[in-house]
C-alpha cells in the first residue's frame, strides 16, 4: 500500500446536532475528484472526540462508499485505553479502513513512559486487521513521542507509517533518517508542507487539504518533483490560509471555509462554538486570495 | 444535601483485565466503615478514561449498594462532547449517582475559553437530575478554570461546587472568596489538604484516602476544630504516603498500596503499567511509617 | 540572627532614568517607622536587573543608612555566574548587608541540574562574609529547586534561609519538614502568606509590603498568634492589591500604588512600560478599599 | 554589508578561571581559514552571560584583529536593560563589531509584550553606531517575538537581520515571507539549517560551526546552490554532532570537542560543570563519524 500523497483529515458535518450523512457523501465525491491520495476519517478534525461509537462505524461506511480501492480511507481509532483502541480499530477495518491511525493515548500523561507508548502501540498493532500508523501530536496530548520510539516501532510489520503534528522539522527529519525507507512519514501542519518534503515526509494530512485540495496537491508535487522555488511560492501563498483554519478559528472556521468552498461544513458540536462573523470575513478573503 | 468532608476517588479494581465488582463491594463495605463523608467513584484514578459505559453503570450500581442514602455517592461523568457529558450524566444518575462531578473538556484545548467552559456546564447542569460539581484539574487537562469562572457558574442552582486538583492555595482562596457560603469548594491534592481548609476548603478528594481513610478524616477533623499544630504534624505524616501514591507511583503504586492495607487493589489497564517491585517495597515502608 | 517576620522587597525609585537616592532614604525612614523586620534590597522588585554594580552598592549604602542593626537589611546578589554572584556579594556585605539573597542562575536552564545549584551555592556561602539564603522564583528563571536539594543545601553553615517566590504551599510545607528548625523559609507570594505560616513558614518578602507594610505585619502576627479566622478575613482583604501590583500590573503598576500610598515609587527602566491610566484607578481603588 | 553565510557563536576559551586569549586568536586564525562568512563573538555559546564588561572588550577587539574588513564581526550586547544594551552595544562597536546581535530581554518575562521588546530595539537602534541584528531565543528568554513583531522592526534602517534560534521552521518562513528582501534572516539550529535555508533563511549562526564550520559551510552552499538531495544528505550526517554540542551536552561538550578537533576549547565557568568523560567518547566517535 503506497500512502504518499495529501489527504485531508475530514470533517464531520453535522446539522441540528446530528451527523450529516448526506453532507459527507457529497464531499467525499467532491474529493476524490481531485488529486489527494485517500481521506482520513474521524481525525482530531473529524471531531473524533465528540462522535460515539455507533455514529463512527457508520462515518466510516459512508466514506467507505466514495472512496474506490485505488485511493486509500485512513480512520482514526485511538482510544485512552489499549482495550478501546483495538475495540474501535477493529470497528473500523471492519467497516471500511484501509489503515488505522492511532493517537498517543495520553490522559495519564505522566505515565506515558516510551515504554507505555511502545507497548500499547504493539499490542494494538498485533491486533489490527488493518495497518497501523503511529500519531504524535503534542498540542493536543502534552506528549512527544521521540524518533528513537518511532523507529523502533517501525520495525513491527504491521505499523506503517506516522502521522506527526507538531510541526517540528527537525524532528521530522530526525524520524526519517532512522526508520526504513517504506515507513511513511506524514505530517500534519500544512504550513510546514513544503519544508518537511524536503527533508524527506511522504505526504501531508492536513486540515487545509479539506477546502483546498488542489492547491495541497500541487504543493505536494511541486515540492516531490525538485521545483523548489515555486514550492516555496505556493506555500507561501497557502500559509495563511491554513493557519487560519486550524490555530485561528478552529474547527468552526474550517468548517466555514468549507461551506465558502461549497463543501458541506455546518456546525460544531459543543464545547466547541460556532466561528464569529468576522472569522467568516477573514476566510473568505483568505480563500479568494488563494484560489483566484 | 451537605458535601463537607473527605471523599477517595475510588480505584476499579480489575482481575484478568476485567472489573472486579466482589472486589469493589468489599472496598466500598470497609471504607463506609470510616468517617468518610462518601465516595467518588469513576474519578480519574477510578480509571473512568478505561472503562466502557455498560461497566461504568455497573460500577455505579455496585457502589451505591454499598453506601447508604445519608452518605454521598459522586459520580464523575465528564466527556469531551455536551452532549456525550449529558448521556453519562443521565445514566449515573439514574444508576444512584448523588451528584456528578464534571472534569472541564479539553480535548480542543486552544478552543476551550472560559465562555465555552461556561456554556458547556450550563448545558450539562440544567440537563442533569443531580447536582452538579465542577472539575478543575490542569495536569491532566491543560486547561485551568478561573476562580471568576467558578464564581459565575456558582450561580446556577444545579452547580453546587468544584473539585479542584490543581494544589493552588491561592487559587483555592481565590474561589473560596468569590463563591457563595453554600457552594463546596473540595481538593484534589492530600499534600495541601491542611493549608486548603485553612483557606476555606470544605473538604477533599484525595487518592490517599483511598488506602487510609481514617487518618485522612483526622486530619480534616483537626483542621476544622482549629487544632493547627496537630493538624499540620499529621499533615507531614500523610503527605510521604499521599504524594507516593500519586505523583510518584501513579494508580499502579495506588493499587499496590491498597493491596497493602488489606483492600482490593488489583491491576491497571493498560497502557497504565504495572508497579515495579521497588514500587512495593517504598509504598509498604511508607504505609507502616504511617499507620503504626 | 532572627530573620522571622516581614520585609518588602523594596522598589528602587528612578527620577528622570536615575536612581532617586533622596526617594529611597525617604521610603526606608518610613518603612522603618512599621513593625517590619527589615528590608530587601535590589531583588527582582528593585530591578536588580537594570542597575549597574556602581549603583547598586549605593543603594545598599543608602538604605543601611535608614536600617538600624536591630533590623535586617537583606541585599539581593544573584548573577549568572559563580564568579560574579561572589563578587556582588562582597561588595554587598562591605556596603552593609546583613545577609544576602541569592537567585538561582538561570541563563544555561537546562544545564541547572540540581548538582550544578548544589555546587554554586556552596561555592557563594563559602566565599561570602555574611549569611546565604537561597532564592527559588520559577516564574522568572524556569528552574525549581527541590525541597530535597534545598534541605541538603541546609546543612551549610553559612546557608541560613530560603526564599521561595512561586506560591506553591505544598512545596513550602515540603521544605519546612526537612529542614532544621532553625533554617528560615521566608516565601515570596503575599496572595499565600497566611496558608504558608499555617505550614510552617517564617515570614515572607513581599511585594505588597512595599505599599502597605503595618497590613502585611499585622497578617503575620494574627497567623502567627493562631488567630486563623481574624488571618483568613485578612489574607481575603489584601490579596486583590497584593495580585494587582506584582501579576496584574508588574513594577511600574507596584510603583504607581507606592506614590498613592505616599511613598517615593517614580519611574521604571526601559524595556519596563509606565503604567496605564486605568491601573492608576484601579490600584487606588484597590488601595482604599484595603486601608479605608 | 551582506550577511549571508555560516557563523560560529564562538567559544570563549577559558583557562584557570580566565579567559585565555591566545587560545581564542589561535581559534580566529583557523576559522578565518575556512569559507566561514565571520565570527559572534559573546552569544550564549561564548558565555558572555559570565564574562564581566572588560572582558567583553577584550574579546572583542582581540577576535576583531583576527577578523579582515571583508569578513564579518558580529556581536551579542543584549543586556537586561535598554540602557545597559546601548552601552554594551555603543563598547562593542567601538571594540570593533560590525554589526550586534541584540537578544530579547527577559527577566520581567510576563512585562516583555511585542511592545515592549519593539520600543527597545528602536531605542538600541537608534543609538548604536553600527547594525542591529534581533535575536529570538525562546529555551533561553521564555519570550517569542513573533513574525509581525520582525516584520514591523525589519522597518527600522539600523536594524538589519534576525537571529532565530527557535529551529522553528514555519516560523522562519512566517518571517521570511513578511520581511523585506535584504533583511537578512540567519537561524541558530544547525539540526534544522538545510529546511530553514529552503524557505529562505540567509544562513545560520550555529554552535557545531565552531568544530566543523567546513561542514557546515559545504551544507550551505550545497542547499543554496539547490543541490537538495546533496543537501539532505550531508545535513543527516551533520545532525548528530550539532546535536550533541549543544542540547546533548552544552557547553561544556562543545568545548571538548573543539579540543578534539584541534580548536582551544578549554573550561566553562561555573555555575557550568565539565563535562563527563563518556560525553569526550561519543563526541569523539561523533566527530571522526562526520569527518572521516
Amino acid at each position: 500500500m503506497n500512502l504518499h500523497g495529501i489527504y485531508p483529515p475530514i470533517i464531520t458535518p453535522f446539522r441540528n446536532g446530528e451527523v450529516d450523512y448526506a453532507g459527507l457523501a457529497h464531499n467525499v465525491r467532491r474529493w476524490m475528484g481531485t488529486g489527494l491520495r485517500g481521506l482520513l476519517a474521524l481525525g482530531s478534525n473529524g471531531e473524533a472526540a465528540f462522535v460515539d461509537d455507533d455514529e463512527a462505524e457508520r462515518i466510516v461506511a459512508t466514506v467507505r462508499e466514495g472512496v474506490p480501492r485505488d485511493r486509500v480511507l485512513l480512520v482514526g481509532t485511538g482510544r485512552q485505553s489499549t482495550r478501546a483502541t483495538i475495540t474501535a480499530t477493529t470497528r473500523a477495518a471492519k467497516a471500511g479502513a484501509d489503515a488505522v491511525l492511532v493517537l498517543t493515548p495520553f490522559y495519564f500523561k505522566s505515565q506515558m513512559t516510551q515504554e507505555a507508548l511502545a507497548d500499547h502501540y504493539r499490542a494494538v498493532a498485533d491486533a489490527s486487521p488493518v495497518p497501523v500508523l503511529l500519531y504524535n501530536f503534542t498540542n493536543v496530548t502534552g506528549i512527544n513521542m521521540t524518533p528513537d520510539a518511532v523507529a523502533a516501532l517501525s520495525a513491527h510489520p504491521n505499523i506503517v507509517g506516522l502521522k506527526d503534528s507538531n510541526g517540528d522539522i527537525g524532528q521530522v527529519a530526525g524520524v526519517v533518517a532512522r526508520v526504513p525507507p517504506d515507513f511513511t512519514v506524514l505530517v500534519g501542519s500544512a504550513a510546514t508542507l513544503h519544508p518537511a518534503i524536503v527533508v524527506g515526509a511522504s505526504g501531508g494530512i492536513v486540515a487545509v487539504a479539506n477546502v483546498v485540495p488542489e492547491v495541497c496537491v500541487r504543493l505536494f508535487d511541486l515540492a516531490r518533483a525538485g521545483q523548489h522555488d515555486e514550492a516555496r511560492a505556493l506555500q507561501r501563498r497557502l500559509t495563511p490560509l491554513a493557519n487560519a483554519v486550524t490555530a485561528g478559528y478552529g474547527i468552526a472556521g474550517l468548517k466555514v471555509a468549507m461551506d465558502i468552498a461549497g463543501y458541506a461544513g455546518g456546525e460544531v458540536r459543543r464545547p466547541l462554538r460556532p466561528a464569529k462573523p468576522e472569522a467568516r470575513e477573514v476566510l473568505q478573503r483568505l480563500y479568494e486570495e488563494l484560489t483566484s
